[in-house]
């Protein structure tokens, strides 16, 4: 709170404008599931001087009540012609006058959870400035804290052990709409909260691709399986993947997750303080490029309180990397069309060191299944 | 699609722009849980006349090209300083010409998925007009198909079967927190694609609030225990609530139980085309009156691809009911401050009948755990 004010000071904005999930819950403590309806909108005010103030549907004032935050505004939500938009005008105009500057997230990454009508009619009602937020909210989410770190630790750790447990699951035979179901069963056992994300492909000698939907196509011997989560336990996620191989792997297959993982352990051991995101790209692609095509896609993004945020492992991001941010190593080999393989790792930047493994790291050997 | 199409002609719009995940699924079939992730905008285009163009990110093309969408432009994403912007802007031009006025969904409980200054740049550098959408995608969606009811119904059984399994995980004793885990993983067994939402509550005759997320607090005899799950199936959410009371509850929640079911049915019997969602609400309110404070906030609402969308049961949505509509029916009673109870039940409006229930309808005897 006192690092955005300094830096709402430097910016000349007199207000912070927030209206998404992980924005307000960074600053407030305030976590729900309730984000999942969108029929109300919320708000929080940091203003450059003096505490935050809540202006959020009557639903949520017990919630936010337990938390820090002591101002909390509310209206009966949801309220057809006028759903906050005066109460928020007014209470803006009363806490900053009529002539403040208010900075909203505009940037990558970032919407205003709130419909274009009522954006105008708060800019017509208050008659203040909106203005961009100054990248003040995703540069301080990008540095983690240290409680912020062990919530990620302790969630790869649950992930970790649902991966340990995944023999159990998945085996020759087991339709993959089924393993997705008992996989994610498996992460609520070992202590998931809940598990918002899981992609996951299966296909002889790797799979098409990383965002489908599984179907009922059973898994068959010398399929690749890949498994990849984002659970979340108190509020923060951890976002990395394991494969598998339907019985024996063949050679091409094996000696591309060994290569998928000294990749990513090359770059940890180059993922310091002063790297660039584009650094640390063209470390993995130059790693991978003799072991097959290392595709176009990003190799590794930030990770925290959503499943991707912050910066993207690509060429065109500078990025400049810094202690205490959590990122995502992500290497992916096509070895041949439709046929990928996708490795991923969570990390914590250290000064003057190496990364530290936040997920405990894959050994080179594919893990074997049932066939 | 071609409902769509007449609508934006009588609009005078020549083209829709879509940007959210449930809008893009409902006009392309495009299901993926990958919009858990922020970093990269989405877009549909749908021509007044002509097919849907859709302009991804290259990640999702080969997905894209398995639904009924063939015209697929796409951008490698996340793309630093120009993240689809210039495509959309060059593909909307080519469409609909240089003088074309766009909608957009602009009204409740819409929101556009891409950074306000993208937004800025989309609009100078194509020089479009662009416009409110006229709310044909809510009112489209609002609607259900044939093909649309039997996934809410089937959603909805997953959830009953997952109800009917409580008693094994849910006695004095056990944390509610695990109770949440469990009950998840309940609902997984019972088949479940995902489980984006759960809420819930315990507290002795009555709970106090319904967003908040469990704690370690352990059952105690004497409480009501309350479980709200929006799970999906093939991308169809259900939502509804059941109660249980640890032990045998005493007669003041037993009747409240009981009128919360009560109440549910006349609802439902009076859930008519031509009756309003002002009304419905009038009805369950006037009904609870007598057996505690009814409370202030909605008592239902539209359900289908998202856990809440469409109308609100409340006294200012005069909204008329229509055949097809899929709703909740969500009842509370306050039986003292801070002693919630809170019933729902989910229900499709037929043509001259009574609503049919899409959730098996719960009996008044509230359920009793093991204490």
């Amino acid at each position: 709170m006192q690092r955005a004010q300094r830096r709402m000071g430097a910016a000349d904005l007199d207000a912070l404008l927030l209206t998404t999930e992980a924005d307000i819950r960074y600053f407030s403590g305030f976590l729900t599931r309730f984000w999942e309806s969108p029929s109300r909108p919320w708000f929080l005010i940091l203003p450059a001087a003096g505490n935050p103030v809540a202006v959020i549907p009557a639903i949520g004032s017990a919630l936010m009540a337990r938390t820090w935050i002591r101002d909390i505004r509310s209206w009966p939500s949801p309220l057809p012609g006028d759903d906050g938009v005066s109460l928020l005008a007014d209470t803006l105009t009363e806490l900053l006058g009529p002539k403040a500057r208010v900075g909203v997230p505009m940037g990558p990454e970032t919407y205003l959870r709130m419909p274009l009508t009522d954006w105008e009619q708060l800019r017509a009602r208050s008659g203040l400035t909106f203005t961009h937020g100054a990248r003040i909210v995703a540069d301080l989410r990008a540095i983690k804290s240290d409680a912020e770190i062990s919530l990620i630790r302790a969630a790869c750790a649950v992930a970790d052990r649902a991966f340990g447990r995944v023999p159990e699951v998945a085996r020759a035979g087991v339709p993959l709409n089924r393993v997705f179901r008992d996989f994610q069963r498996l992460c609520l056992e070992e202590g998931a909260d809940f598990v918002p994300y899981l992609a996951g492909a299966a296909g002889p000698g790797g799979y098409e691709d990383v965002i489908s939907p599984a179907g009922p196509e059973p898994l068959c011997r010398g399929d690749v399986l890949m498994l990849d989560t984002g659970l979340t336990r108190a509020g923060y996620f951890c976002d990395f993947d394991r494969n598998f191989s339907l019985g024996p792997a063949p050679a091409p297959v094996r000696s591309a997750h060994a290569a998928l993982v000294a990749a990513v352990h090359e770059a940890a051991e180059a993922a310091r303080p002063g790297q660039t995101a584009a650094g640390l790209h063209r470390i993995l692609a130059s790693h991978l490029a003799s072991h097959g095509n290392p595709g176009g896609g990003r190799l590794g993004h930030g990770l925290g309180m959503q499943l991707t945020e912050g910066l993207s492992l690509i060429p065109d991001d500078h990025t400049i990397l810094q202690p205490g941010m959590v990122i995502t190593l992500e290497p992916s080999i096509e070895l041949a069309p439709g046929r990928l393989m996708v490795h991923e790792e969570n990390v914590v930047l250290r000064d003057g060191a190496a990364a530290d493994f936040l997920s405990p790291p894959a050994t080179a050997t594919l893990p074997e299944l049932e066939a």
